[in-house]
């Protein structure tokens, strides 16, 4: 028989956006050119920011550690369309011909109600679910699954063992309140896994501490299956100029 | 000894093409050169569109969500010589010029026989088999096999388990009537996976919901191996010229 | 204990070359650069049905449905050395110079004496190890592998069970005689699959029908193991002019 | 019940940075650019080496054999801010012009407290959390991960367990004291797999002889997995100019 | 407890090197550019003759049969840092223009002694050790692995146990001789697989043969994981100027 699915609460779509300066182009270049696409783009986050600070989405720039990417972009926004459309005015933008694509993942932010019925209406809840995100000098980034093969499958276990299962890991979690905020996207129809893990953190030592630990949660170390990661340093406006200077 | 296969009954074949476009390319070339782009393009979609009002096929065309493709179209045709007819005259045209290939996917309408004979002459299987594909504002499609590993073997099954397992499947799928349309596609040597799932709804967020919801339904749970998902959004004809502007 | 090998029986050496179009270099060739490399091309498969009439070998050419690759080459000849010159003065022609490579598969035509001993003298046998390849309407390729894991591990079974279930499958396969042409090759330290399976048909949904069909047999639910699949429609050299016409 | 997590003292991060020389475009420019551009490099690491000198960071190069990469370099500094500045610098170099992106890696040097509490206030813990990296011969890193499958799953073992099978490692890798010298970096949240391995040798058999036997090893025959390994020869600052001399 | 590990003996270091030709490039060359990159190769495959002729290291040269590379290299070299050298030399010859990377493997000749000891001292080990490589008709190189998951384990088999599958193994190599020459090579800490497969042949069907054969050997059947075949065609020195013509 079926195991009972779980029923979830979901706040604003989501998309991660990551791409790859190409630096010879972009020193190619003349100075104009260069000055102009950091003008417009700066512009587009500015126009952002005026999405956030009327509280209709939020977003944040991370400059990826590694050659994975060179750029981090997470939005949130209440439609799809907000998404596509932010993504397509930035692909028309002159800074992105020095741009390629590197990576992405869309989700939704969730709440999953194995701790009992949440509303919407809840300012609390709203809060998870609308999030303003933080503009911390950390970020990391990760799709999961749940896993299901053979003993280990998340899918057939009953509902409580899921919910016994899933407190015990935010206990976890706790431990690390003030040092790293947490945002899950479910991502089931959207995109490759079934979630998306985002993590802020001060101190990025934190973010290291807090995946090695959970995974000895018994939901992890049993069910839990782990995609590429992303690790990132914040990369504020004003440090844009600086940073594209070449 | 061999469990017994399913029939199968089989209309329209389906191909989707997913496409990048190189937006800097675009954006290099002459007005001029861009305008012919799209009233080419455009007029490729008014053929379809008239093969479309005279039952011979169907097709739409969704903007993908996210950096894995920017087009995706979904075309579906009596034959696969029509498919293959479709791709070459797309891939002449000038817009393809500004477009990289991005992914695809070729099978064929699929209708099993777990539920007893259906027949091609019945109005409502027909209806099935050749379906003028709805132009809802979001679409989901991804590939998928059953899996054939150690205790879980799908295909070692019998005949009366499978059919009991995709009976109770389809009891959550009908819980989404109305909300989300479903086109199951066979590529049984045709394509890397067993089948093709694509999905339709007004609301995105159903999309997930669905997904998600049937993941706990035992022939998901034991037998479902999921390959790469496509979310997009419905991109009309009349709205080609805004998202093409540069 | 090792299980007891099986014997083959090994005829004609066969490569699959797929290759994809680049049209936007295409158009912009001159039309005497296009002509001269579609006559120069047609000069080689005139060159090659040469080599077919007088039983030296043999080949099929199919345009590929989807993104995988437009063209699909298959040939058969005595030596590996002709097929490496093939592919050399097919990647010297000009209009080589308009493909990017997709995808290729060594293998020979292989009979395996899981039914008793056959002689390549028997002329029926001939018939099957140098085989003049049908230009059917449509053909399947993808490449497979015997699993070897845990319980299932075809190459620990004895010879006598492996006899059993490809006999068992035979039957399957002989259902689709007159609609499907099978033919197998063995590519055990030629190329990453164990087997290459080619399939040709009048009506393209047989293909699915039997691939889907086998899939319930013994032998493929417990031990088959399969690759990319690659679909394609007949191209006879009179349609290629028009196929190039851009 | 969840096993108990283990707690770890960690020292610098840590970035592998794998380039390939783009030799075409190496040879077409001038003399004069190319060695603009080699005293550029060389500058970058004289300012490398007086990090070192100041114990602030270390670093080391080498040239990979194979075609995966011809230069890997592995960075240590005290925070990521300064592992992305030197990729930054890096990247804006005329040097960088002629190198494709190969691979990377995210880590920080770690040391696990299996064996009982470590203070980073002893002197000895120190010299192995900040490292100065030795200029040996020769130099191999790969990524592992511990195995969570079934019955080998390590976050599922008990503390005393792990750490028994860890002690038991360890006296594999004493024998090769002198020969071989190991750096361990943990990149949980950092990267894709759960560590990083780097070993240092003066004879190159010795990183395959110590590999290889270390498989032998409890903990690695049932819980070790492994990706991609980089080895590669000493690149001296003096001998860079004969290196890219063309 | 651990198993046993093996002790080793190691000959000379080894470099497999595949390139693709590009074609449409080489033909664009001038006559004379083409004739002094031939010129120019030709000579650096004289010199390694003249390495081989001192007995100080062995070299072969094979057309591949397909698309996953035109031409394979194998060096065999007393040190690492001679492999390299031939590396960066070819890289930067005029000939390495016209060529892509096509893949590449490092290991080193390895005897293992599970027969009981080896000395380095006899002349028949030294063969084994330091070989002049077969200019035989055909070759075919792959990597592999010991499996080591659950009840199929090869590193927590004991010694004896080892040493009596390989024997096994042995006597299928035994059937081939003088009709398949076999060089094994180790790559623990230099590659990503355990161990490269490289096998001579003056009939390439006995490449299939013999791989096919030894398959059903336990030692394969239970613990072989295999990687990519390369097969290829010899290419001698006076044939270069042959293929090379366009």
């Amino acid at each position: 028989m079926a195991a009972e699915a779980v029923k979830t609460v979901d706040g604003w779509y989501c998309l991660h956006d990551m791409r790859t300066i190409d630096w010879t182009s972009w020193k190619m270049a003349s100075a104009d050119e260069r000055n102009e696409a950091i003008q417009e783009f700066k512009n587009l986050l500015t126009k952002w920011e005026d999405v956030e600070a009327a509280e209709n989405g939020s977003h944040v720039l991370y400059q990826v550690v590694g050659q994975k990417a060179d750029l981090m972009f997470m939005f949130l926004r209440p439609t799809m369309n907000e998404l596509t459309g932010i993504e397509t005015e930035f692909n028309k933008s002159r800074f992105a011909e020095f741009l390629r694509p590197a990576h992405s993942y869309v989700s939704v932010v969730e709440i999953s109600q194995y701790g009992g019925n949440v509303s919407a209406d809840d300012p609390k809840i709203r809060e998870r679910l609308y999030p303003i995100l933080p503009k911390w000098e950390h970020m990391c980034f990760y799709p999961m699954d749940k896993r299901r093969t053979g003993d280990e499958n998340w899918y057939a276990l009953g509902f409580k063992e899921r919910a016994r299962l899933l407190y015990e890991h935010s206990k976890t979690g706790r431990q690390y309140a003030g040092e790293v905020k947490q945002i899950i996207t479910g991502s089931f129809g959207f995109d490759d896994w079934e979630w998306g893990v985002t993590l802020f953190a001060h101190d990025v030592l934190q973010l290291k501490k807090i995946v090695y630990e959970m995974r000895f949660d018994e939901v992890s170390a049993l069910y839990g299956e782990f995609g590429e990661f992303f690790v990132g340093n914040h990369l504020a406006k004003d440090d844009i100029d600086a940073y594209l200077q070449v």
